[in-house]
């Protein structure tokens, strides 16, 4: 009882953090602000997190979480057909990823100007494209893709993946961005197909 | 001789806001402290921008101004050839960005919560993305492109350049990143070459 009790005051807070940090900013946002927004002591938010830094890095990685059981773990029959069907999930890293844009933006902002942040903003990054780059040496063994540089790859398909999420969190309405997501993967594979 | 001083006094305050957003952020720079950098009034201040508002966005025209110029202007004698040129401009580019980032990345928070900055956060990102379509329907009239929608190709390329953008800027050392938009523009071009 006191474990699930615990676990529902965490989540109280990460949810208030989010809508907080939404509507202030994340810098602008106060511990004592999330706080009571959910309805807890400063004792039992730091029991919880050590900082309003912690808080971020906590939603960074459940929405990672999110990505990676959409992402990671999907394998279709070859690795072009697997990198395609990734674009099927988007729509629900989107809906992740929702009001918390902008937070993930001035994130952005601190990792350039601290060091500890931009480990936690770059770790991303880096886990998807080793995952990718693992993905393209599979292609490459099972003959479906041509003899690259599967790190080079990678790096194409994340850097689109990138450019794809920024734009259709900041601009949903300009473009059909499944649709476009999917064809930019389609041709991505081409150009590796063997 | 009026003419020229008020040029550079409006570059003295350009100069000023970029240094004083890279150190303060945008949101708790002040008009005062710009002022107080470049060593003009108030009155002069207002005499060339009517915000602070219009300094960022007098400052996005101006990077991107140097864009257009290493970019709209580049014809090789195939588009292929084109858009892989475009790569060699990236070092320019990001010199050009260089310590602007944090403030263009708070641009995009402000940008998803107020509708005139969205605007111009977004017309860039349209208007290349209108000069790729030109560029890819001219490859398809040429014969060096498949039959592609152009507004897809288009979308492809620029997702791709923003995700090299932005990775290339929060993690400069990562990787090579001119090599890697060299080898990401052929291999989209393999993709879409006839």
């Amino acid at each position: 009882m006191a474990q699930q009790r615990s676990e529902e005051t965490r989540a109280h807070i990460l949810d208030a953090a989010v809508r907080r940090f939404a509507i202030s900013g994340y810098n602008a946002a106060s511990v004592d602000e999330i706080c009571g927004d959910a309805g807890v002591s400063k004792g039992a938010f730091y029991h919880h997190f050590p900082s309003k830094q912690a808080i971020f890095i906590a939603l960074l990685e459940g929405w990672l979480k999110t990505i990676d059981e959409a992402i990671i773990a999907l394998r279709k029959p070859s690795v072009p057909e697997t990198f395609v069907h990734m674009t099927e999930v988007l729509p629900a890293i989107f809906a992740a990823a929702d009001e918390r844009l902008p937070m993930f933006l001035e994130f952005w902002i601190q990792a350039s100007r601290n060091e500890e942040i931009w480990k936690a903003t770059i770790a991303p990054y880096r886990h998807y494209r080793d995952h990718f780059a693992k993905l393209v040496e599979d292609g490459i063994a099972e003959g479906s893709l041509k003899d690259v540089d599967p790190q080079a790859a990678a790096e194409v398909i994340l850097s689109l993946a990138v450019g794809l999420f920024l734009q259709g969190v900041l601009d949903p309405q300009g473009a059909d961005w499944q649709n476009i997501a999917r064809q930019s993967m389609q041709i991505l594979m081409n150009g590796l197909a063997k």
